[in-house]
């Protein structure tokens, strides 16, 4: 089993990798597990291999390039390839300030990775998942949003996004390349420090009380959001490539579970978890421009197609903290 | 007003050019007419210019080239744009055998226009009227499509369109080019031969019969169908380019409204227009692969947010074929 992983340096990249090299395998096109036999890391930098895991049995290469140039992609694809994870992308806020670096990396980047794997692969057989996004959605919601509600995008990366959907689709369809996209939800908790999304206070008020330091909250405690924990969704991507092709029927596109909470929710399972203590590390700034952002998010959705393939949800929030803890805080699993 | 109308060869195209032609002048952004001063009339080989028409005040260009090919599209570009109708593309069945032509036709050219136009206009007030199709829905639908359904196209030509949809949201919302796609019903009656479209019977057995002349219908008398007549369509691209952009909101797509008819009730209207006479030429002969390809169109749409946006339907399907019988038939309007 011939795996890459496009944005492999990112947070979830990283995450990933590790999954995968901690199973040693991948389930078949008939479902049976396969063993890795080949790994490919890429992005911009070229992605470390984690010392635990670079003296196992599976041999992992690093490959570091832009995937808009042809010939980083040659390099890239020069092996073949049974599944691909495409993770990489231009994070929202670059993609709305830079609408070209947007277009070439979110979008055509991600159509040549397609052509190339149809070319590496011409059975149409490879398998590859595609990570796209809540921000698909914008506009004129319905209170819940469905898994047949319009994406109206709001946002240049949101655009990029939902056509990429549409590519992996018709791709699909035509039986070029076996594609599957997941839109994920707002990812809960990060580690490391803050960043520029709009989403970054989400993690930190949770993150940083955790550390013992202080977090600023730009909303208001009713807001709601759609989140799910990096285990969830490390879990669900290597699901994303193991659903049988038959099962997805005329779409393509899968709406990953989450948890629709408001922040008071988010800071009482931090009580649960830490005490009042840590709570008041929290302090309420409103910042306009990021309360306008985070409230033109869904926050509610009907995941029915995802459930019936398989996908999972987090147990709750306070799951989510607790995760949290014992994956970056050093603290062993007690369960 | 600086027009250009790519496709203008196409029977859409030549019916829009005579029409905005004997109005002599469009809405400018504050609603008053502003009198046409340039035509530029595109298409792969250079469209004629109605002779009725060529002898007016309005200097009328014809330009011959391929759009994705940058050289044509800085021809048709030169002298600017107020308003752009972009009506070329490949049709569906000619996009599903040739996936590579689809894309670069259907998809990366409406691109390049829409880069071109920005140019063209740097104040983004240019405004681009995009033809988007009911082929952009597949799938597992709902019984009534509504404004807010989800697109899961089952054709390569309907994943283009629908990606041109999402350049066009995005131009308009950063305020890069003023683009509306309008997403048009069947068009039915068709004046001239049949063509190889699936459609292309819903056309015939009106007009052949009307003719005096035999036709086959290859469906069942209960398949549904969601049409306008080509004078409801030039009524609604007019109608598009003069919606003022605010008007839009947080979309740029608008569903056309249409009639939802059945077969049987098309031909009675057949029969109230010619009499049984002319029903009696229509034979019906199942095609199998025709049946399923027009069985998976929607035929039953909500389109509230066209009504709210002063788009205009048919009156009845009797209307339909009066309208094809008065505009086709050389049979002068008797009301």
């Amino acid at each position: 089993m011939r795996i890459i992983v496009t944005g492999a340096n990112g947070f979830i990249g990283r995450k990933l990798v590790a999954a995968l090299l901690q199973a040693g395998s991948l389930p078949g096109p008939d479902g049976t597990p396969v063993p890795l036999s080949d790994v490919r890391l890429f992005d911009v930098v070229a992605p470390e291999v984690p010392a635990a895991l670079a003296n196992g049995t599976v041999p992992v290469r690093s490959i570091a390039g832009d995937l808009s140039d042809p010939a980083a992609l040659d390099r890239l694809m020069t092996g073949g390839a049974d599944v691909v994870f495409h993770l990489a992308a231009v994070v929202s806020a670059q993609a709305e300030e830079d609408f070209g670096l947007g277009m070439r990396v979110n979008f055509d980047a991600t159509r040549a990775l397609l052509d190339a794997t149809r070319t590496a692969a011409p059975d149409g057989a490879a398998r590859l998942v595609f990570t796209s996004s809540v921000a698909v959605f914008g506009g004129d919601l319905p209170h819940v949003v469905r898994d047949d509600t319009a994406p109206v995008p709001q946002s240049s990366y949101g655009v990029q996004k939902a056509m990429s959907e549409l590519l992996v689709q018709d791709y699909a369809r035509r039986g070029f390349v076996d594609g599957r996209t997941v839109r994920l939800p707002t990812i809960v908790v990060r580690p490391g420090p803050p960043n520029k999304a709009a989403s970054t206070f989400a993690s930190s008020i949770i993150r940083e009380p955790l550390n013992g330091e202080s977090a600023i909250c730009p909303v208001p405690e009713d807001t709601g959001l759609f989140v799910a924990s990096p285990r969830c969704i490390v879990a669900n991507l290597l699901h994303a490539a193991s659903v049988p092709a038959a099962r997805f029927g005329h779409g393509r596109t899968v709406m990953l579970p989450g948890l629709s909470v408001t922040v008071a929710e988010m800071i009482e399972a931090l009580r649960a978890e830490a005490g009042a203590e840590a709570v008041a590390r929290i302090r309420f700034e409103d910042d306009a421009r990021i309360r306008a952002i985070v409230a033109s998010w869904p926050a509610r959705f009907q995941t029915d197609r995802a459930a019936a393939l398989g996908f999972q949800a987090d147990a709750s929030f306070a799951a989510i903290v607790r995760a949290f803890v014992e994956d970056e805080m050093g603290v062993p699993n007690q369960e």
